[in-house]
Order: structure tokens, then C-alpha cells, then sequence
């Protein structure tokens, strides 16, 4: 398990192992206590490329077609929040509702990728809360206005690494104020991870720090500010964040 | 008028006057005739953030309801080219098409930025080649692979000052093989710049070099491959582009 964190004024990587954290390079110097470092989110994205619809049962619950391949929108970087960060509200939505995911980083420059090939370009798995302001995006048609909102990209806390995580068979779950509202594994998948990567790189150019979310259980509901939301997901941890 | 440059190993932006470079901030040292520099896209924004309907009749060419608010959508940094570069036909498209656009350049960092304030953010003018996969646009419903594929984000060459252009008609064209495809003015805009600004950044943060594309007017159609595409915008000059 990897993390990102800040030191006062240092940002860096560091492995995680029973609580404490050990610097990428040596760099800080030292061996720090989980908590008392600031925990960054585990990447820095030039995109956040997300698929909508991948799990069956969600597509049924918001009454859209199976989709007969992964229907893609983006969020821009300017949403991103970490683990324990605040989502802010906004006062043109009245149903701003969360969205677990599971979220795949880039580790590799990539373009063409082919399914077999894949797993060589994921740098690690993530926690991500595709924050969405449904009354908007059922309006707009286009998603985009919806889902971009400052701090509607929430992910973190930290970032599984490939062979720490059976992506076949994931459980992934949403809980609001201690109470599970989504509860799925990624074996529900409509689309799985090496064909999202094949799909995506022949679109376009995946960049180190590139984020993949890919889509959301059933369960789907709403958030009112003062709200405590938690994704969960076996073998990586769970990203926090209050809604202000 | 400003442009971004390459001069073997070094980057950067200049003044251009009767056909001359002058490095802004002396760096690097000496004057270049612009004939001699290579023409980078005049920024590098973290989004594209563009609007979909923004001419009436443009709307209507589609068959698409004039919207009552800009229909956003966004295109990754990953498809951004610049003059002169080559725009790649996709494989999976049977159906590529231009859009010629005004594209703004933010010069600030900005969130919440009201329309009578909204001139202060614009750092300048650019044009803009929305390349879309119509064929995918209208199967998927979601705009977002049909405007995503790598080479799909053509703008230049240079950059505008806000003194330099009269905003509020300035006169736009696409060619194709030095044919006019599309001719009109921003006069025609459904939504202004100014009211851009305020409903953009009422959702999301934009950053410096951020680029808001404007709209298409009526007149998109295909390209083919070994096509020449021109995007010319009075007062800032024409972005040509060649398909293959």
C-alpha cells in the first residue's frame, strides 16, 4: 500500500506498513506515524476518465439501456478533493448524491493497450466518490456540468498495488453517516478493468497519475450537507469526506 | 498578439510584430523571425471546457432543442495539437467532422467570477478545431469519445490580447481544401462571453491557461483523410491542420 502525504512543506510517496510510513527514496529522511501526516490524494491526474453504468443493476435503477459499450464522461482536475477533505454543496443543485467507485491509477504512459496487456499500465487501485448533482445531470443531458463541480472528484485514501488486490472480485460499499447504502463486488462488473483500459487507451493517451473511475453499484442516493460519506473497498481502505 | 515557440531545446512565449518573434522577458536573448520557430498551441491548459449549441443555427442544423443554459462538456488534455499538426482519423469513427470555434484563454485563476467582472480573467483569443466523431457523438448520447481521441483539440496559432478583438462580432470561418465550410460571427452567440465566464466558474475553478471553446456555427461537415482544415478568426489569424 502506497500514500501520498504532506510534512509541512514536504509532498511525497511513501509505503505504508502497520501504521507507519516509510519515504519513496529515503526522502524525507525518517519514519513517520500515519497520523501525523497529512494525507494527499494518491495521484495527480492530467484526467479523470469515467465510466458510466458499469454495474447492471445500476443501469436498471436509473432506468437507462445496458449499455452495448462503456459510456465515458470526464471530470476535470479542479474537482479533485482527498480523504477527509470537505464537499461543497452547491447552491445550484438540490440533489447532490454520491457514487462509489473503484478507480484505477496510471502507472505508464499509454496508448493501444489491448486487454492481455493491460495490467502492466495500472499503477494501483483506488477509492473514489464520483459525486454527481442528479437533479442537474438528469436536466442537462450531458453529464459534464453535473459531475465537475469543485470537489466532486473524491479519492483516496490510499493506493492498493496491483498484487495486493483481486480486481476479479472486489467488494466495494457506501456508507452515509455509518449507514451502508451500497454494497457490491466488481465481479457485477458489465465491462471489467483490462477491457476499460483497451477501450480507453484506443481513444486516447493515459498519462502517468491518470485516473480511471469505474462506475458505480446500485444504490445510488442522496446527500444533505452535514452528511459523513464513506467509500469503502476491501483491501484498500476508506475515503471520508463530510458534505458542507 | 502573442505566441508560444520552439527554438531547438527552448519554450517559449514572444511578442509577434510585422512577422517577428520577441521572447517575452528576453529569454531566450535575440529577436526570431517567426518563420524560423516552430508554433506551439498558445497554452497548456489543465481543461478544455467547451460548449456544445452555442449559435442558433447551429442547434436547429443538428435538430437539437436551443438550450436554456450553455450544455458544457470537456475534452482531455491528451487531444490537444497545434498548428500544423496532423489531426488522426480514427479507426473506429467512419464519421469525422470540423468545428470551428473561438477559443478564450484564461489568464487567472478564477471561481465565482461574476459577467461584469469577467474580462479581467481572459488572458486572450485563440481558434479553436472542436474535431468530433459525429458517427459516435450520436450513438453514444454522452459527447465525450466522439471529442476525446488524441489530435481532436487543435487550437492557434496565436493569441489575441482582449484589446486586440472586438468580441462581440468577430467574424469566424472554417475551410476544408480552401473551401468555405463555415462563415459567421460571434455576433450569433446564443450565450455571451462575459455570462460564459460567470456560469462556468459558478461550478468549477479555472486555471491559468485553462481554454473555454465557444461554439460552432452552422456548417460542420465531414473531413477525409489528406484534408486540409483552416480555422480562421479575424484579428488572431487561421489554424491549418491536415488529416490523416
Amino acid at each position: 500500500m502506497i500514500g501520498r502525504f504532506r510534512s509541512g512543506d514536504e509532498i511525497f510517496y511513501g509505503d505504508i506498513e502497520n501504521g507507519r510510513v516509510y519515504p519513496k527514496g529515503g526522502t524525507p529522511p525518517g519514519i513517520f506515524d500515519i497520523s501525523e501526516l497529512r494525507v494527499l490524494p494518491p495521484a495527480s491526474p492530467s484526467k479523470i476518465v469515467c465510466v458510466g453504468l458499469n454495474y447492471r443493476d445500476h443501469a436498471e435503477e436509473l432506468n437507462m439501456k445496458i449499455p452495448e459499450k462503456p459510456v465515458l464522461f470526464l471530470k476535470p482536475p479542479s474537482a479533485i478533493i482527498g480523504h477527509e477533505d470537505k464537499i461543497i454543496y452547491p447552491s445550484s443543485s438540490s440533489r447532490v448524491e454520491y457514487e462509489a467507485e473503484l478507480a484505477i491509477v496510471i502507472g505508464k504512459r499509454c496508448k493501444n493497450i489491448s486487454a492481455s496487456k493491460a495490467i502492466d499500465v495500472i499503477a494501483g487501485y483506488t477509492c473514489f466518490n464520483d459525486v454527481t448533482a442528479r437533479d442537474l445531470q438528469q436536466k442537462d443531458g450531458q453529464w459534464t456540468r453535473a459531475k465537475s463541480f469543485d470537489t466532486f472528484a473524491a479519492f483516496g485514501p490510499y493506493l492498493a498495488l496491483p498484487d495486493e488486490l483481486d480486481i476479479t472480485d472486489t467488494k466495494i460499499a457506501c456508507r452515509v453517516n455509518g449507514k451502508t447504502r451500497q454494497a457490491s463486488s466488481t465481479s457485477n462488473f458489465l465491462f471489467d478493468i483490462p477491457y476499460l483500459i483497451e477501450f480507453i487507451t484506443e481513444i486516447m493517451t493515459l498519462e502517468v497519475g491518470d485516473i480511471i473511475a469505474t462506475g458505480t453499484p446500485p444504490g445510488v442516493g442522496e446527500l444533505q450537507r452535514g452528511d459523513i460519506v464513506e467509500v469503502e473497498i476491501q483491501g484498500i481502505g476508506t475515503l471520508r469526506n463530510e458534505v458542507v
